[in-house]
C-alpha cells in the first residue's frame, strides 16, 4: 500500500512573501519536496538551465499544449505564458513524492479543480497595515497603484476561505516551521492513511 | 475576535502507550494545554488532590452528574465511576485554552458526539505484531486474554476512521513531536481562523 504524495500548494496575496518563505523551505531543507518544473514562453536567463528551471518552449508548443489539456494551469505575464504540466506532476504524486507549487491565488483556485485533496496554503500578512508597508517600501510604485494592491489584497484575504491553512508571514523562519508542522500533520492524517491501516489489519 | 482552545482528545487501542505519550507530552511541554480534571467515586490516594488530580466525589454525586448531563462522558473500570465534567471544559475552551483528554475510544466516540470539531487523535501500534508483543511482555496476562486483547485491537484500528489524525506510536519522542505539529496546524487551519481575518479585513 503505496502512500500517495501530497500536493503543497503555497499562495497568498500578491506582496506577502510567497517567493522569499519557498526559498526558505528550500534553504532550511524544512521538508523534502520535488518541485513542479514550469513551462514558460520566455527566453531562458543566463545559467537558467532547459528542464531544471523551466521547460523552455516555443509560443507554438505552448498553445499547443493548452490545446491539449496538458496543463494544470497557465497564466500570462508580462507577455509571456507561464503553465504546469501535468503528467510529471501527477507521476511525482503517484511515487509518493510531496510537490510544492508556489502560485498566484488564480492559479490556485483552478489546482483545486483538479486537486481537491491538495493541500491548500494560504500566506497571509499578519495585518493589512503590515502589507500596505510592504508594498510601499519598494518605493517604486504611485499611490493609486497601491490603493489598487491593497483592494486586491481585501479581496484576496477573503479567498482564504478556499484554503486548508492560513500561515501568517510575520517572520519567515516561523512561517516555514508553521508549514513544515503542516506538511507533518497532513502525513497523519486518517483521510490520507486509512486504506494502509486497513490493509495491515487484514494482511495480519 | 477571541479564537475557541482545541479540545484534543488523544485515544487509541488498550495497550499502545497513551498515559506515556500523554505524561511525554507533558514533560517536554510539548505544547501548552490543561487537562480536564475528571470526577471519580475511588478514593483518593497518598498525595492526590481533589480538584486537580480528581474531583473525588459519592456515588450518589456521580449519579445525580449522570441525570442532569453535567458529564461529557463517563465510564465504570475496577468497580468506580469516572467522567468528564463539562462545564469547565466548555469555559476552558471558550477562553481560547487548548484542553487534553486521554480517553479509550468509546469515550471518544460519545466526546465526538458533542465536540464534533474537537480535533481526534488515534495512537496506533507500528503494526499489529509489535502491539502483541507489548501486551506479552506484561507477563501477566494468559494466551486467551492476549488473543482476545488482539481480536479488540483490530477493531479499535478500525475505528480509526472517526478519527482526525492515526499517529504512530513507534518511539515516543516521535509521537509527541507529531501530536505538537498537528496542534500546530490546527491552530493555523483556515475553519478555524477564518473568522478573526474576515474581522480584520472588515475593520481596516
Amino acid at each position: 500500500m503505496e502512500e500517495q504524495g501530497l500536493l503543497l500548494v503555497l499562495s497568498g496575496p500578491s506582496g506577502v512573501g510567497k517567493g522569499t518563505v519557498k526559498s526558505a523551505i528550500v534553504a532550511k531543507k524544512a521538508f523534502p519536496f520535488e518541485y513542479s518544473v514550469s513551462m514558460t514562453t520566455r527566453q531562458p536567463r543566463p545559467g537558467e538551465v532547459d528542464g531544471k528551471d523551466y521547460y523552455f518552449v516555443s509560443e507554438e508548443r505552448f498553445q499547443k499544449a493548452i490545446a491539449n489539456h496538458e496543463l494544470l494551469e497557465y497564466n500570462e505575464y508580462v507577455g509571456h505564458h507561464y503553465g504546469t504540466p501535468l503528467a510529471p506532476l501527477r507521476k511525482m504524486l503517484q511515487d509518493g513524492i510531496d510537490v510544492l507549487l508556489e502560485i498566484d491565488v488564480n492559479g490556485a483556485r483552478r489546482v483545486r479543480e483538479q486537486f481537491p485533496d491538495g493541500v491548500f496554503i494560504f500566506l497571509t500578512p499578519p495585518d493589512l497595515q503590515t502589507l500596505k508597508q510592504r508594498i510601499t517600501n519598494r518605493g517604486t510604485d504611485s499611490a493609486a497603484v497601491i490603493d489598487k494592491r491593497m483592494r486586491q489584497a481585501r479581496n484576496e484575504i477573503l479567498m482564504m476561505a478556499d484554503y486548508d491553512y492560513a500561515v501568517v508571514n510575520d517572520e519567515v523562519d516561523r512561517a516555514v516551521t508553521r508549514i513544515s508542522d503542516i506538511v507533518t500533520a497532513e502525513h497523519v492524517s486518517v483521510k490520507r492513511v486509512l486504506a494502509t491501516y486497513q490493509a495491515m489489519v487484514k494482511e495480519d
